[in-house]
C-alpha cells in the first residue's frame, strides 16, 4: 500500500503541514505532536488508494485525504481528552503535556480547517459525505460514552458504535475517491463498503488487542479500556459466556471497583478461557472478507492487490 | 429587534429543536440544557435581521441562522470545559450536570451538524464564510489559553483575541445575510464590518461585567476572568496604571495566588480607582459607533433601526 501510494502521500503530508500553521504558536505545535508523531495516515491513504484504483489522473483528492487526516486527528484529541489518556503510539499525548483546554480547542481548529480544505475543493458532495460522516463520529462517541461500564450493553450497540466512532470516516475516507474522479454512483457505494467493513474489522482488532499480549499493543496504554469499563466485544462475549462467579468479577471490574494489574491479568484469563479474544478476531476476519469481496467488480491490478493486503493485515495483527 | 425577527426566530427555533435530535439520547437532553436555557438567540437574530435589512423574501437563511447557533452553542460547551465553569446564564453548566467528556463530545456533533446544515443550503461562499470564522474562533481561543497568567499581554493582543473569539462569528452571521439575498460584495463587507465591530463591542462590555456590580453579571459567574487569571481590558488598564504596590497585587492575583472574595473586591477597587472599568465601556462604545456607522449605506427603516439600538444596547449594558 505504502509504495503504491508513496509520491500521493508526500504531497499530502505537505498539505498537512502547511494548513496546520497558525499564527498562535501552540497550535502547530500541539498539532504536530500528534501528526508528526507516528500516525499511519491509514484513511488518507485509502482515499489515495481508491483514487489509484480508478486511475485518477488529478490530484483533488491530496486536500480530501488531508482534510479527511485533520478529522480524524480532531477526534483523537478529544478522545484522548475524554478517557483521560495518557499514552498514544507509545508516546505522551497531548492532553498530558500542554492540558485538556489545549487538545480540546485544538481539536476544534484542525475540525475547522478541515471544512476549510473542503470548501477550498469545492465539491458539495464531498462536503455532504464528510459533515455526516463527522456527526456520526460524534454520535458513536457519545453513544460509546453511554455505554461505558454498561454491562447490558449487547454486541448489536457495540457494532452500531463502532460502525459509527470508526468505520464512518474510514466509509467516507474511501467514498470521496470516486467521488472525485466521478466514477459513479455504483463505485461510490462499493468503496464505500469497502471501508465500512474494514474500519468495523480494525476497531475489532484494536478492541482485541487491548486485552492481548504487551507486544501487541502498539503504544496504546494496555488495558486502557479495561480500567475505562469500556464494553467492547471481548468483555461482551466473556460475560455471556461466563459462570455465575466470572460474572461476579466482570461487574465488579467494569464498574471501576477492580483494576488492579491482578485483575487485569483475571480479565484476559477469562476473556481467553472461554475463546472471546479468539472469537472476536474471526468476526474481524468476516468483516475482512466483506471488505475484499466489496472490490469484486473493480479490475485487478497494484491497487486493487493493495486494498486487499490492507484488509488482510487490519486482521493479522490480531493474531 | 425581536419584534422585527419574532417569526423568523420562530422558525429558526424549530430548525434548531429539529436538527438538535439524535438517536443518541444524551445529545438532544445536553444540547436542550443549553439551547433551550435562556440563550438570547443574538447571532441568529442578527442574520434574520440583516436579511430583513435587505428585503430578502426568503427562507434559506433560517436553516443558516439555525447553523450559526449551533457553532456558538458547541464553543459555548467546549469553553465550559476548557474554563471548568459552574455556571452560565445563572444555570449549571452542562460539564458539571454530565461531566466534560459528554460536553466535548455533544459539541463536536452540535458544530458538524452546523455544516450538514450549510451543505443542505448549498452555498459555498456562506461554508466558505462560516468554515473560515470557525477556525479563527478556535484560533482565538488557543490564544486566549496562551495569554491566561500573562500580565504582559497588551491592549493590542486583548483585541485581536477577542475579533476572533467572539467578533468573527458575529461577522459571520451578518455577512452571510447579504450572500443569501444576493445583494453584493459592498452590502457583504458593509455588514460584515457591523458584525465585527458590535462583537468587539459586546465582548468588551462583557469583559467590564466581569468587575461591576453583582446586579449586571446576567448569571455568570461573577469574578470568573479574575480567578481564571483572564488578561481582560479592564485588569489590562490597571495594571498599566497601577502603582508599585498595585501591580505586585496584580502579579499574585493574575499568578493564581489571591483568589479570594477579598482579593476581587481589592481588583474591582484598583479597576475603578483608575477608571478602567469606565474606559473600557467607553471603548466598547467607540466600537458601536463604529458597527452603527457601517450601516450609513442602507436606508432608513424598522430593520436599520432594530440593528441600530441592537448596537446601542449592547454597550448600554455597561452604564
Amino acid at each position: 500500500m505504502l509504495s503504491l501510494v508513496a509520491t500521493d502521500l508526500h504531497a499530502v503530508n505537505a498539505v498537512i503541514l502547511d494548513r496546520m500553521q497558525s499564527e498562535v504558536p501552540l497550535i502547530p505545535e500541539l498539532a504536530g505532536h500528534l501528526i508528526a508523531g507516528g500516525g499511519k495516515r491509514m484513511r488518507p491513504m485509502l482515499t489515495l488508494a481508491c483514487a489509484r484504483l480508478l486511475d485518477y489522473p488529478g490530484t483533488r483528492h491530496h486536500k480530501l485525504a488531508a482534510a479527511v487526516e485533520f478529522i480524524h486527528t480532531a477526534t483523537l484529541l478529544h478522545d484522548d481528552v475524554v478517557d483521560g489518556s495518557g499514552l498514544r503510539r507509545g508516546r505522551r499525548t497531548a492532553n498530558i503535556i500542554w492540558g485538556n483546554p489545549a487538545s480540546v480547542l485544538v481539536g476544534d481548529f484542525l475540525f475547522s480547517r478541515s471544512f476549510e480544505l473542503m470548501v477550498e475543493d469545492g465539491s458539495l458532495k464531498v462536503l455532504r459525505i464528510l459533515s455526516h460522516a463527522s456527526a456520526v463520529i460524534a454520535e458513536g462517541e457519545v453513544e460509546q460514552l453511554t455505554a461505558q461500564r454498561r454491562l447490558d450493553t449487547t454486541e448489536e450497540t457495540y457494532l452500531h458504535i463502532i460502525g459509527a466512532k470508526t468505520a464512518a470516516l474510514f466509509a467516507a475516507a474511501c467514498r470521496i475517491a470516486p467521488v472525485v474522479a466521478e466514477a459513479g454512483e455504483e463505485a461510490e457505494l462499493a468503496l464505500e463498503a469497502y471501508g465500512r467493513n474494514l474500519g468495523v474489522a480494525f476497531q475489532l482488532v484494536d478492541d482485541a488487542i487491548d486485552y492481548a499480549s504487551d507486544e501487541a499493543t502498539m503504544g496504546k496504554g494496555r488495558g486502557d479500556d479495561f480500567r475505562d469499563g469500556k464494553m467492547t466485544l471481548p468483555v461482551i462475549l466473556a460475560y455471556a459466556r461466563g459462570s455465575d462467579d466470572d460474572r461476579e468479577f466482570w461487574r465488579a471490574a467494569i464498574g471501576g471497583d477492580r483494576t488492579s494489574d491482578a485483575d487485569l491479568a483475571h480479565a484476559i484469563q477469562l476473556i481467553r478461557g472461554c475463546n472471546a479474544l479468539a472469537d472476536t478476531a474471526e468476526r474481524a476476519r468476516q468483516y475482512a472478507r466483506r471488505a475484499i469481496d466489496s472490490l469484486a467488480t473493480f479490475p485487478s491490478g497494484k491497487a486493487k492487490a493493495a486494498l486487499v493486503e490492507a484488509a488482510e493485515f487490519a486482521v493479522a495483527r490480531a493474531y
